[in-house]
């Protein structure tokens, strides 16, 4: 678990939060995040073909690459509501921008969860007017905790940037739990920083941050409506923007790495009823493309996960993923470890099972597969698949 | 639940059942099917490139289309088990043939189970001279159920054939319950018939018969390392043998499909920890690969089938997986029912969830999809995802 008071912000952004009772009354389930000035801003969102309300007005407004705020709501989705559901995200927008004297398009519009009822825009109008009221009067984690779905714990972390003789900080939130799945961003995240990056950079670098984070994660292979990864950047360090080949490039890549791989690795850490953390390592692949491919299929198999959950060195179900993943590779040199002991060799038991289901009882599950058929890999993380998966998603909207 | 008295065998199969103590002692494990006179024999297997020892060697049998004799063996697969897989399955084949003084290709090794230890050959060998000392004493349901692994309930269907004045039968027995996904057989089917079929036809016949039933289900997504249907034909009706265009092709085509869509459609009644039997039917597709592709994605989603279990109308998930099963279709056209009732017209809400949530109460459910984009249409059966199912595979070795 994260130490909050850890946390830093960059200069020159402020929080708000407010109640708008969305799914059910009782908490804080609206937020806004405002830059003093106005950023650049950088997007990755789902590649589901079914995109909510929000993600097109975010996708429309991130062209621009500019912007001063977000507004995100939890509770409901906003997607499949059809053009009501353009209109209400557009109607948001436009009441945060007139409040902070900028045109329309500089405030993005973020929605998680429940699909295909519309926004309660009778009870969400007042409390954006309450939220633009306190504006300041929260923090980042205040915005962490509203976003919250069925996350048991808000999901933050940040990172200082040395650029010259001052220290800029990147800071993100996110939010998962359900419905992860690769090729997206994640359901929601916010990365703010104080530091300089030159537009079209901001957005290469957050494009392939995301690449080495969040779309190497998967919880159950469900792809979300709504994924939405924004990075404002407002320059209020005073520094000499970064551009692609600039002195201090590096170190803001590596920091933002470092920011979106705790995000992705706590998104995971709090999947829906997971009890284990999980990293699937494939090594001696051929390539890196076929590395993730069999990665993904052993992260994704449900049998896999329940074994995992259930302490057993079940490998019989690695192996068989392994051979459906649509991979070339050769059955008898597969070498197969959990958390380093060595329960398959050549592609046939190692007798190590027993031994193996000790280590199955730590919280961190390391999977190595090798196939000794090339010099690339690749690793993914998942986590076991329970009970509460099962509970709380057939329980989800009642 | 089938009627277990009505089920017909053919003429001139004999069955019998051992229990060689596999998994654990205490039950029948090991079923043996002989056919009196020289038959021909089809086979479909698992499409995963990692496959069990007995599935290598029914390929390789099954290349001349004779047989005379089916082993299986439940609680251990007999897969990842390297060479001494494969040389434990040639003696099973052996051993048998050489008792009924055949070749040995002309007898086919099956095994269910446990994947990655090899077979108790000890135990196996004394079984096999039980195995053939009661041949004839058992019936076609005994073998069912010694085939059995998570399986509640033995699965069985027969079908008769009028050739002339004569009456012939086709029976099938199946088992299957997790590691259920298309692309394959199912887990273990065992087709017999006294009809006279000719070899190549009875492989094609065979083949487009696992397309239209076996290849149409999926229970969690994860296809077997074993998967095998075997079709046997001894003729001993005396019928002029079918051929691709006979009188009675199209008599046998239509009721071995009976008997193929009948199994597959009891494996997923009983898949692991099921409580309901979901058909996804999408229509109005632009072709049968596209409406296929959108069922099973529909079909093969946690949410979706975690959201049946709990009586959730929660169509939203539904869309959700439309959307990145990567075919292309109009979100604004999209209408979805439950059992009839119309959930979403034209993309969104219908309003008619509460009715809905009503009809999912109900054992058998259909989730109706229509695109409204082209004439093509595809039917794809799955069942719900349950505490069971984790419960069941998380113990399974224990």
């Amino acid at each position: 678990m994260p130490e909050y008071s850890d946390i830093k912000t960059p200069e020159g952004f402020l929080f708000s939060v407010a109640e708008a009772a969305i799914k059910k009354p009782g908490r804080k389930d609206i937020a806004l995040i405002v830059s003093e000035a106005e950023a650049n801003v950088a997007g990755t969102f789902t590649t589901n073909a079914v995109k909510a309300a929000p993600v097109r007005l975010c996708m429309r407004n991130v062209k621009s690459g500019r912007g001063r705020a977000i507004i995100v709501n939890s509770g409901n989705a906003n997607a499949c509501t059809g053009t009501q559901g353009l209109k209400d995200a557009g109607e948001i927008a436009s009441h945060i921008s007139q409040h902070l004297g900028v045109k329309s398009s500089l405030s993005y519009v973020c929605s998680t969860g429940v699909i295909g009822t519309p926004l309660p825009m009778t009870r969400i109008n007042p409390a954006l007017d309450i939220l633009i009221e306190n504006v300041g009067n929260y923090s980042f984690i205040d915005v962490a905790k509203a976003i919250m779905t069925t996350d048991t714990f808000p999901k933050t972390t940040s990172q200082e940037v040395k650029i010259g003789k001052k220290a800029g900080v990147i800071s993100g939130i996110c939010k998962g739990a359900g419905m992860i799945q690769p090729n997206m961003a994640t359901m929601l995240c916010f990365i703010i920083t104080d530091i300089a990056v030159e537009r079209k950079t901001l957005q290469s670098l957050l494009k392939d941050s995301v690449r080495r984070s969040f779309n190497l994660i998967t919880i159950d292979g469900d792809m979300s409506t709504n994924d939405t990864v924004l990075l404002m950047a407002n320059g209020m360090l005073g520094n000499k923007p970064i551009t692609a080949n600039s002195r201090y490039t590096n170190a803001f890549k590596s920091a933002l790495d470092k920011v979106t791989c705790e995000l992705a690795r706590l998104v995971v850490k709090d999947g829906e009823g997971a009890t284990k953390l999980i990293e699937v390592s494939v090594k001696g692949a051929a390539n890196k493309a076929q590395a993730e491919k069999a990665a993904f299929a052993i992260a994704n198999s449900n049998l896999v996960k329940t074994a995992i959950y259930g302490n057993d060195a079940n490998w019989g179900r690695i192996m068989c993923a392994l051979g459906y993943s649509g991979i070339p590779f050769r059955e008898d040199k597969t070498d197969i470890f959990f958390n380093g002991t060595q329960v398959v060799r050549g592609g046939i038991s190692n007798n190590k099972d027993k031994e193996a289901t000790g280590v199955l009882k730590s919280k961190e599950i390391k999977i190595t597969i090798d196939l000794h058929s090339g010099k690339s890999s690749a690793s993914v993380l998942t986590c076991d698949l329970t009970e509460d998966y099962i509970r709380i998603n057939a329980e989800y909207r009642t």
